[in-house]
């Protein structure tokens, strides 16, 4: 079954312990098509300007992600500038140069309106809600945010969520958004907003899938050397959407299959700078490392 | 097969989110002997002073712990202040009354010296060192510690580390007494130290098992109220040591499995005050419990 992507299409500088890379491949739809790319059909949507590289198209179309709603306009792709110093799990903004991407507004090619998967990248939910208008009754919406916008749009983040059938989130974001310290009471919470299922990723400290009568968790690889954490989040999302679109049917152990295949996706993302290693992944590495996974937790 | 523990027994005043207690319960050896003693013969090496409850005597012979090493001496018993505020993994003291504890020299009964397995509680590593010179070919020692003796006696710390078979910390100590600040690498050095395997908890977080050559992850049980996390790090080591004892056998699959029983006592533990929750267990509540590990996992 296809998935549609809607998000944020860059180029990033990212200062890491690891080192320093300038203008590379980023942005939450890059991360999450490229990741997703591996289990299901992928259509982008999304914006760029008339600077973008041509070798970052060719990555995209070697993936076989459809690109036909990736806009090309006047002016300037989007930038962001980060750093991470010793808390890898929380970049600092260097700089933001929207350029393109300011006035961006989500056009849905009609043949990409009846995708069974729709995942929000983390945009303005304003944008996102208009996203929604747009599609036709897919299988499942799985959305992200960040705290920008729950402490810019909080009510219309929350006319988002409550439209989800999945959110995914951060654990410091889902304390912002439900107000609760707990991890088990902001889930709680956030539940009773909407989505009949809240995935928490906790970085290091793996991924909560809570539902109103199920939990999962699953802890993170231990990595030695995370090079650069940028996209982690969104890669986890691509495969996570990625497996349950591949599987089609949204059973309790396609979704815990689901949390383990995003954290596979997200621990590739982490081990090298943009989408470096992402992009020459194959099946046997993904199922390599899953295996890794049930190593890790079996008892 | 028995299992020996050497620490403190306090009466601990406890304040937390959920509520106060003054003069409870507490201490290493306390809350490692009711753990434990729900798997196997469990013999207390430790001081009182003469105030020391007897209905706390009772409590430890209902769960048929060995009291012979428990010395009664004349003066106080030692008693511990702490609170908990918004971060519950970490303790604040708010007084510390060593009282009768300040002489503690520990002098393992003759019957003991052979105990097939062996508990080093927090305690000072002079003390810690002492106990190693006074017991016979244990099968298995593990060791825990603070802050206060990796920042004072780090160097006859690192002698007790370099003869334990198992070395369990927190995660905040694995990084102080390792100098690394991510745990994999933190793990790496402290195994150098001496233990072939290294527990580190990370409380809510759950606990990771780094051996040579294997590493298993488990996370926490999500518990909405954690009502006093005094106490939880040796309730782990007393289902973890205990579950071993039981099992006789050193095998990697046990002690994946111990990962899973220290965390379930651990979960009891929390969940009251001091050792009420702890002590009125049955064997069903414990299998119960360990079931909700497996399915809160599992995939």
């Amino acid at each position: 079954m296809s998935v549609l992507v809607v998000g944020s299409v860059a180029l990033d500088t990212v200062q890491t312990p690891s080192g320093r890379r300038e203008e590379v491949l980023g942005g939450s739809a890059a991360y999450f098509s490229v990741a997703c790319s591996y289990f299901a059909p992928v259509r982008l949507v999304g914006v760029v300007g008339e600077d973008y590289p041509v070798s970052a198209i060719e990555i995209f179309q070697a993936r076989k992600v459809d690109l036909e709603g990736l806009e090309t306009r006047p002016g300037k792709t989007f930038r962001w500038g980060g750093s991470y110093e010793n808390d890898l799990n929380q970049a600092t903004t260097e700089f933001t140069a929207l350029n393109v991407f300011e006035d961006f507004r989500p056009r849905i090619p009609p043949s990409h309106r009846d995708s069974e998967f729709v995942f929000l990248a983390n945009i303005d939910p304003e944008l996102q809600l208009n996203v929604l208008d747009q599609v036709r009754g897919p299988k499942l919406v799985a959305g992200d945010t960040m705290n920008l916008w729950i402490d810019l749009k909080r009510d219309r983040l929350l006319e988002v969520v409550k439209r989800l059938g999945l959110l995914l989130i951060n654990d410091g974001e889902a304390r912002q958004l439900s107000g609760r310290k707990g991890l088990p009471a902001a889930a709680r919470v956030l539940l009773d907003a909407g989505p009949p299922r809240v995935l928490i990723k906790k970085g290091e400290h793996g991924a909560i899938l809570y539902a109103a009568d199920d939990i999962f968790a699953l802890p993170a690889l231990p990595i030695e050397e995370v090079v650069d954490p940028t996209g982690a989040g969104d890669a986890f999302a691509g495969g996570f959407i990625g497996f349950l679109a591949r599987q089609g049917e949204l059973s309790a152990e396609n979704f815990r299959r689901a949390v383990v295949y995003g954290s596979v996706m997200a621990s590739f993302a982490v081990s090298d700078f943009s989408l470096n290693r992402l992009t020459g992944l194959s099946e046997d590495d993904i199922e390599t490392r899953f295996s890794e996974f049930q190593k890790l937790t079996a008892f």
